[in-house]
């Protein structure tokens, strides 16, 4: 079973508007209403592939009810632990141009009390675990170590984990040695700049400065996190790891909805670690679900067809390091 | 008892966003979610002068829960039939000028069965009801004779209604003989767009026709309507009763928040029918009541203050009709 952590989940809301008046009444074409956030998206990526899957987190209030509610409709298992605030909302106005505007709330103050409950139901879960993963920002009110002692208490139970967040968590979270960590460029940058003294992670005709991103993700491998996989977008994945670099990219850019991408590599970076994959086959899974998943209209979702179409043309080539 | 009918009901949530960026992602400085809807103001309103009420409705799904939820929370009493769509949200984007942007679901379709259940609740509830108010547009599936229905079963239990409402909706309602019909002057040029037969309500320098818009509240009474009082914004309000017209008028225009001032007047027609007082001392109240409304930040919430203190000002004139 693998194992997916949501702290701070979602209520995705989308208002489909033709013509948006920004100063009046709207009434829109379509709403929909799903469960979101970054966990919540890995589990449904990888529930998708009928695999063995539980999502655990926090979730308060009706609008708790209600993701808790949509996870069912879609057949994702979830436990939540009970918490006192109401989980929160995210509210997206999409145009008939295809122009989006998000209103995220912050979501509730966890207590360390619920974080405490959560933790036994985190520990009790590592039984039968073959990984963990980690994703999206801690919720206020948790210290930044939230997820370091995740990760202990995973590495206790010999379940390997794999932590996608940013800032301070990530930083504390690579300390705790992490299987596999998966900054995004800018998440990368904000942690490296003391390592980095200066030197900048794009080249000066503003693509990818690649030494200096091999680089700064060998600084987070030194730091604890056994290997780090880079995401760039529409350039790909650029993995440090103890058996060597690789950088895997996809055949060509695809145009569409890039939110939720970070979160299907994720999944399938966590899939290849319970199969086994070679680093190899993982990067060029990764690479072709994550752009799968911006070809699909909504975030963690993705066409099976347009996923294994993909493999093939993913690039991938290692790199020395 | 006042019983206040809500059969659509909303949860209304507002982000308050400082500098919103229409393309791009916003963090909002503050949320807020209430329960909405226009029967829903009018029992907020009726509840804080310490009367006995109670808001009936149809309610579903997370967000009928939210609604509920949240009206426990403000002490309003309710007991809404359960239905199986969703209840709507509305959503509103305030920017640091006070710009609003508004999105209003639609709202979920009842069944003829769920309005069967929901008729019987509010049967029962004519037995110790001393008024009814019938607030705000009919959900999706119902017809549009709907308050009609209501009227009729309040009737038969000698229980005098208070209808709010537009279109057809208004129209059949109209016809079942509402003790008070409060229409606005859009809904009243609406209704009576024939009786009119090319006469406007609006007069050639944009002010009122006093004398077509009491023709028009005329034809209402005439359709079945025993009182009509036709709420005019910051010109007041004009009542056409069998005992007589009234001009009723504020001291001066208040600038706020016009959202929820109509169901300000609605709640206070309906509490002076309770009390019996005469018409001039009903509209005095009714117009003081909506002014403090819209002086006041948040749709159904008024300060005490301004709603005694807006009294004496209140200009009340009998007029031949």
């Amino acid at each position: 079973m693998i194992v997916v952590v949501c702290l701070n989940p979602a209520l995705d809301i989308t208002h489909h508007v033709t013509k948006v008046d920004w100063t009046g009444v709207n009434r829109p074409a379509a709403v929909y209403a799903r469960p979101g956030g970054k966990g919540t998206n890995v589990a449904r990526a990888l529930h998708s592939f009928g695999l063995d899957v539980i999502l655990l987190g926090l979730a308060g209030g009706a609008t708790g009810g209600a993701v808790e509610a949509g996870l069912r409709q879609l057949g994702v298992p979830a436990a939540f632990t009970p918490a006192a605030g109401e989980t929160r909302r995210t509210f997206t106005v999409v145009d008939g141009e295809g122009r989006a505007a998000l209103f995220n709330e912050p979501g509730p103050e966890v207590s360390a009390a619920e974080f405490a409950r959560f933790l036994l139901a985190y520990g009790k879960a590592m039984a039968g675990a073959a990984a963990v993963v980690l994703s999206g920002s801690l919720p206020r009110g948790l210290p930044s170590t939230a997820y370091a002692e995740l990760i202990a208490v995973a590495a206790d139970a010999g379940v390997p984990a794999v932590l996608d967040t940013s800032g301070d968590a990530l930083r504390a979270g690579v300390a705790a040695g992490p299987a596999i960590v998966k900054p995004n460029l800018d998440e990368l940058r904000a942690l490296s700049e003391q390592a980095l003294s200066g030197r900048s992670l794009s080249a000066a005709d503003g693509g990818i400065a690649w030494a200096a991103v091999a680089a700064a993700a060998s600084g987070l491998r030194t730091a604890g996190a056994r290997a780090v996989v880079v995401s760039l977008g529409p350039a790909g994945l650029l993995a440090v790891t103890g058996d060597g670099c690789w950088h895997a990219r996809p055949a060509a850019a695809v145009r569409g909805n890039a939110t939720g991408a970070g979160d299907a590599v994720t999944a399938a970076l966590a899939h290849g670690l319970v199969l086994g994959r070679s680093w190899e086959d993982q990067l060029r899974h990764a690479v072709a679900l994550g752009t799968a998943s911006v070809a699909a209209p909504v975030a963690g979702e993705f066409s099976r067809a347009d996923y294994a179409g993909g493999l093939a043309a993913v690039a991938v080539r290692q790199e020395a390091c």
